[in-house]
Formats: structure tokens, C-alpha cells, sequence
């Protein structure tokens, strides 16, 4: 299922170019990166473009391939199916735009070429889209413009299905640039005629690298199968639904030709089936990246939270009551041991501001013998961990720290403050030791909030 | 009014330090940095800290002096009270902790203090809090604990009254020294046992340097006062008010010993007196930015979005539906102008995905010539412009969208995407134009309903 497409024999690039002005460029340099098959460029201009033989239409490529990517206008698709069927083509990734989302006649071309292309029995991926990038091989079948996008790709175990071309290209790239996150598949699926967001989560809910499923998506084709295969498995589903306002359903219909629907029945569908649903672009990142090192939830009482600040403890605890999340309250034992490091006359109750113990004892000491006491107690399930950043970038105690999420198992949300490039390296270097860290103290509460949407259907099970 | 503390005419350390690993060293340094009056340290331990004259106790001062801050413990302080008042002292920042915070006794000693203090005509600031810092002058009484904190303060137009030494100190840094906002004063208040958040909102809204005012607080003790006073000035006034949930009320009790109030009734109140509230701490500090480059808005129709990314513009709508927001169709001329830069199958409307025009004729005259289109639409009153922050650093058509919002005076928020440094360096110099830069779609939302909410409260005066 997929593999067509995702291992294909042999790959024809139609619209290859030897111009760096040009889509049909990135195409066959980012191919070159990561693909280990045959290359085809087809474009009548060139005899070869980065030293890979050009040819000048799909009828001289001399031998059978499994898969073309099609990037020349679109009235050209019909014609063009018809030629790869004769090569024994299987698949065809349709990056062109110009299709249901221009206008009917679009749609009618659309319609044409994916009824000529059930006939040779090929599938279809797209049109409108960016094709997609494989963060374990670097293949990249995808026109986005980026020179040096390598450095920032890391091999991971998340997975995107995304409606969007800037969320396969750009911003991607720049949310894997920032490091913590390490990515299976992104897959740009664009108006979506044949292969859809449906097919695609079944994939990956059977593909053994994935273990976080993030969508970007403006409709959803077959909703009832995607409810059904986003309840069934125990990989977490972030989804961030467009067009839920009725200007933002009417851009659909011209982003990518779909029917949006009502936002309100999705939100409510969405959390039945355990769908961690999301609003924002960065916020979809986030969450993908917090589930992507969390491993496991057994929940309890509710979440525990330690602060360097009582302001900051406040906004949290209100921050998490606005997502309906419960503060537990300590066991005795846990308020025994924390009655340890604080002074006599302050409070230990949660959330818990860790000043008056910090001022005595010294950061480190603290924060390492309060997570103890907190993700020991039975009653605590996770943990929001505010912290200072310190610019002498030493994190020894922040490996005693994950040490504990990960001894008691259970999910760490790190929110810090630093000043300059220092917080940029305690990020790294937390997010490296397995804890997420979130840039706000709302994302802290919305990844805490989904653990639990996720778990509450694996309850189910 | 206040100028007892922004003004002193000398000022005693009590609880100075020479050891740098105690906040009474930090409030001597700091000092120092921008305090041009005399400095009196106190502590028996020392005859001169840091160059600078050092006393055994507030009677050995040799002279009258206008200010003291207090860092010793907190039951000292009655008998302090006392000795300033032999000394001429006016007014007294009580930056210890150990008062009404700390329960039953703590508070009767902070009421025997306020009484002593009322009797003898000294103010007290305080107690438990980090004092204030102004960024202007760069004077600065507070222990905060950082030591190179002056290369990341710029004098500019924003104030703030904070009730949370946090935000007073690092996290303030941090925000600082991103860039793009310039202070006036920020204040931390503590219990605020006499000086208080309302009687600082006046002060402000008559300080010809104040622009826009910014509050973190946990409870308003004159509530009618504050809210007419914010109803009444054409100054921007955003307040994160924490304590909205019943376990952070709780929580406010045992940080600052205030009440805190229903979280339902402040929202409706702010609304009525046009204060922009927001829930999180980097909101408030990015709305507070917003403002303090932002100089009138005119409400016409609605918002225009104009967008590299159609998935983008959808998100973006779907955002500020959420916020009550109307995305206002654009005018024939708009339309026509729109048409000449467009390929003929693509869609013109609001939110505006510039893409296919980017592909067609570049990057920058595609934005210079939509952002000339959409602000000079008598329709449009304000703008999200979404874009890609270019590795090259070619900003040059930034300086012209700038002077387009300028020219139409219509607040526009940024939203940029970029690889590595290249968006750090975007930022800087879109906001050093004029331009606030936001971290996310949602919070350009938030800010253009921000903006609203504050001119809603303008038309009434």
C-alpha cells in the first residue's frame, strides 16, 4: 500500500530544470539528495540537468519506471497519464497547480485525468501539492525551494499529513531547525483526488517508524474511517482542522477545492476518537514534538506544577483550570519530604513555587529533591516544570531531572526563561535528555491537555 | 505623587551585601548602574561595599536621606520604620519577604508597619517584591539577580506595574533583550500593602513618557478607581490578571496574600473599561509590544490577511473568527488593482494568499504592490501580513510596507517564517520599522482584537 510511491523503481521528474529560478529545479536536486534509483528528468530543453541524462518527453525514457512526478501545466496530465502507463508507471506525485481549486474547468481535468488514471490502473498523489520528504532516507520528492534544507532534517518518529505546501516546505524546515523533533514522513497532499489524509493515517498507523501522527488538513474525505483508524491505534493523532470559521470553510474551496464542513462537529468527533485537536500552525509542531518524546501515561489525580515564581505558578494553575485540567493535591508523604527544602512558614501546596526553598538551598538542590518528591507521589500522573535557564549552561541537574520522568514514567512539560542564546542551548539540551520544552506556559497546559485526550481513548481499548 | 520613589534625593541599602551570592549585593550593584544621588549601604559587616561607603545601621548615616529599600528580615522592620523616620526618609521599598504572604503573624506585622509608616508620612512599597527599574535611566532598586542585564534595556514607552518579581527581573530581561520594546519603568509591587497597582495606573496615565501600560496582577484592591482610570486614558492598558481559577486564587493567596475575585467578573469589566486582558505572561509582554509601536486605528469593515501560504490564510481567518473578528471584503478597486499582479484563475478575495502572484512575478513587488492595494482600501482598517523571512537579508521591501502602514495608519501585525537566524534577524529589523513581529498566527489575532478592544473604549471618550 503506498509503497509506489514511497519505494518506487525508477522516478521521472516531468518539468525537470536546469534553471535555479524554477520549481522543476528543486525537483531534481532535492532527488539527488536522498534517492538511490533511476532519475529521469524530462524536459525538451536539456540533454542533462545535474549530470543526470534529460530527456526530451516520457516517450524517449529508454526503460520501465514506478513513479513520475509531474510538474508542467496541468493541461498537459491526461496526455502525460497515458504516456507513463506505456512505461508501467504505478504512481504518479502531481505537483502542478491549476486543477479543482482554479474553477470548474480545472475540476474537470482533474476528474478526467484521475478516471484515465484508475483505468491504467495508477494512483494518483495531488495535484497542488509539495510531494513529500522522508526524514530516515532524505528522499524528497518535492519542488520546495531551499538550498540547504539537509542540515536541518532529522531522522524521528514522526509522521505529517498536511493540505498545505508551506507546512511540507518552509515551515518545516524551520520547525526542524530548532531542533527536538526527528520526522518519518511529511507528506504534502494538496487536493488530494485520489490518495487522501484517510489512506495516508492508515499507513502510518501500520508503519513501524512512526510513532506520531501530525495532520494539517482543510476537509476530510472519508471522516468515519478517519475517526475509525485514529481511535483504533495507540499513536497519538494531532490534527489541526482548517475552515472552521465560515470565511475561513469558503478559502478552503480555493486553497484546495474541499468542503471544509462544520468546525463544531469535528471538534466533537475529533475528541471521541481521541484526536488531539489543535489551532495553530506552531502549536500542531509543538504537540507533535511533545508526544514524540513521551513515552507513556497512567493517569492519576492530576498534574503537578513547580515554579521558580508564584506568578507564573498562578497563570499555570489558571491557564490548565481554562483546559479543564485538575492541579491534584500532594499525599503527605510528598509534602513531608518538600517540607525538607522549604522554610517553616512557606506553603507546599501545588502548584508549588520553589523561591522560598531556592533563596535557602540553591537551585539545583531543590528542583532535583522537589521533582523527586512530586513524581514519586501516586497521586501526581505529570508535571509542568518552570525553570531558569542559567547562562553557565550547567544542565548536569537537568539529566537527574529527565531521569525521574522517565524512573516514575511519567509526561515532563519544561517552560523556561533565559536570557539571549542561553535559553536556545538549555532547550536543546533538554529536549536532547527527552523533555519537551514549550516557549510558553499555554503550550505547556495544551500538551498536558492532549496527553490526556490521547490516553482517554487508549482507556478505551 | 510617587516621586519620593522615582526621584529620591539619596537612598539607604538596608541589607546590602559585598557577597555576590546574596540579593543585597545585587540591589547595591544595580544601584550603582544608573542611581546618580547619594548611596548609603547598610550592614555592620562592612565598611565599604563596592567602593561605596558602607553603615553599620540607619542611625549612623551622617545625613537625611529621601528613600530606603529594606532586604533584612522582615521583623525588623517596625523598628526600621522608625529610625528613617529620624532621618527624614519619605518613602521605604520593602523588597523581604516574610509578611502578610506568610500567614497570621506575618500579617499583623505587616499591618503594625503600615500604621507606624502612616504615622510618621513614609509610603511603603512592598513589601515582597523586586522594587523597580527604569529604563530611562537605567536606575534600577531591585536584588534581582543578573549581571549584565543594561545591554538589554532600551528606553521606550512602555510601563509596567507587575505583582510578581519574576516579571519584574528575569523574565523581563529575557523579553527586553529580545528586542523590539523599549521601557519606561517597570514596577514590581508585591503585597502592595500601601503603593498599589491603581495609584501606579495614574501615575502612568499622567507620565508623559508612558505609552502603553502593562499589568501582571493577582487582585485590583480598587477596582473602580483602576477601571475608570484605564476607561478614561487613551493609553493602551493590557492586564494579565492571574487568580481566575479556583485553585489560582488559592494559589494568590499564599504568593501575594490577596484576594483574587471571580475571574468572570473582571473579564467583563475589562472589556466595559477597554482593557486588553490577556492569560499568559508572553502575551502580555507581545501585546504590550505590539502597542508600544502602534499609533491609531480608524475601525473600518474588518481585518485584511495577506499570506505567502493558503493553508496559512485559513488558519489565520479561522483565528480571528475566534476572537469575534470580521475579515472585511475588499473594494472594486482593490479587487482590480489585486488582478493586475495575479494570474487570471486565481481567487483576490480576503484572506488573500499571495502565492500564485509570488510564483508568477516575485517575491517582493508581489507584497510591495498587495500591501499598497489592501491599505489603501477604505474597507480594510488593519492588516496580518504573513512572509517569508529570507535567508539573504534583503529587507529593503520591508522599509516600503512599513511606509505604507504608515501612510494609511493602520496597525499591521507580522507573521514570518524562516530558517535558523535568518527570522531573529528579520525580526529585529521589520520591528526597528515599525512593523510588531509575532511568534505565531494566533497572537497577531490576539494583538488586532487587542487593538480593538482599546479603540472600542476611544470612541466613547
Amino acid at each position: 500500500m503506498l509503497e509506489e510511491f514511497f519505494n518506487p523503481n525508477g522516478v521521472a521528474i516531468i518539468g525537470a530544470s536546469g534553471d535555479a529560478s524554477r520549481g522543476g529545479y528543486y525537483l531534481v536536486k532535492n532527488a539527488l539528495v536522498g534517492y538511490r534509483g533511476k532519475l529521469f528528468p524530462v524536459n525538451p530543453k536539456y540533454d542533462e540537468i545535474m549530470g543526470v541524462t534529460c530527456y526530451p518527453d516520457v516517450r524517449s525514457i529508454p526503460e520501465n519506471f514506478d513513479m513520475a512526478v509531474y510538474f508542467i501545466p496541468a493541461k498537459f496530465l491526461p496526455e502525460t497519464i497515458r504516456e507513463c502507463s506505456r512505461k508501467g508507471v504505478k504512481a504518479i506525485i502531481i505537483e502542478s497547480a491549476g486543477f479543482s481549486e482554479t474553477g470548474r474547468e480545472g475540476k474537470a481535468l482533474q476528474e478526467e485525468s484521475l478516471a484515465l488514471a484508475r483505468r491504467y490502473g495508477i494512483r494518483l498523489w495531488g495535484p497542488n501539492c509539495m510531494g513529500y520528504l522522508d526524514g530516515h532516507s532524505l528522499v524528497a520528492f518535492s519542488f520546495m525551494h531551499l538550498d540547504e534544507w539537509t542540515p536541518y532534517i532529522r531522522p524521528g518518529n514522526v509522521s505529517f499529513i498536511v493540505q498545505s505546501g508551506m507546512l511540507s516546505a518552509g515551515f518545516l524546515i524551520m520547525v526542524l531547525g530548532r531542533g527536538g523533533m526527528g520526522i518519518r514522513r511529511a507528506c504534502s497532499i494538496g487536493n488530494k483526488c485520489d490518495v487522501n489524509e484517510t489512506e495516508l493515517l492508515e499507513y502510518f498507523v501500520n508503519d513501524e517508524h512512526t510513532g506520531v501522527i501530525g495532520c494539517y488538513l482543510e476537509s476530510i474525505i472519508d471522516g468515519k474511517r478517519f475517526l475509525d483508524l485514529a481511535a483504533g491505534t495507540d499513536k497519538p493523532v494531532v490534527v489541526l482542522k482548517s475552515g472552521r470559521s465560515d470565511i475561513g470553510a469558503r478559502a478552503v474551496l480555493s486553497h484546495t477545492a474541499s468542503l471544509s464542513g462544520s468546525g463544531a462537529v469535528y471538534e466533537g468527533a475529533f475528541r471521541q476518537a481521541g484526536i488531539v485537536q489543535v489551532f495553530d500552525l506552531h502549536e500542531l509542531m509543538d504537540l507533535a514534538r511533545g508526544f514524540s518524546m513521551t513515552g507513556s501515561f497512567t493517569p492519576a489525580a492530576g498534574t503537578a506544577v513547580m515554579t521558580f515564581s508564584g506568578g507564573a505558578a498562578i497563570v499555570t494553575a489558571d491557564l490548565l483550570a481554562d483546559k479543564g485540567l485538575t492541579l491534584t493535591g500532594f499525599s503527605p508523604e510528598t509534602i513531608e519530604s518538600l517540607k525538607k527544602i522549604f522554610p517553616a512558614w512557606a506553603e507546599t501546596a501545588n502548584p508549588l513555587d520553589l523561591w522560598p526553598a531556592v533563596e535557602a538551598l540553591g537551585f539545583q538542590p531543590v528542583y532535583i529533591a522537589a521533582t523527586e518528591a512530586i513524581l514519586s507521589d501516586p497521586a501526581v500522573d505529570s508535571a509542568i516544570i518552570e525553570l531558569f535557564a542559567r547562562p553557565e549552561g550547567d544542565y548536569g541537574y537537568m539529566e537527574i531531572i529527565s531521569g525521574l520522568a522517565k524512573k516514575y514514567a511519567k509526561p515532563v512539560a519544561v517552560w523556561a526563561i533565559g536570557i539571549g542564546s542561553a535559553l536556545d542551548r538549555f532547550t536543546s539540551a533538554t529536549e536532547r535528555l527527552g523533555l519537551p520544552v514549550f516557549a510558553e506556559i499555554r503550550r505547556c497546559a495544551d500538551f498536558i491537555a492532549g496527553v490526556r485526550t490521547h490516553y482517554h481513548k487508549m482507556k478505551k481499548h
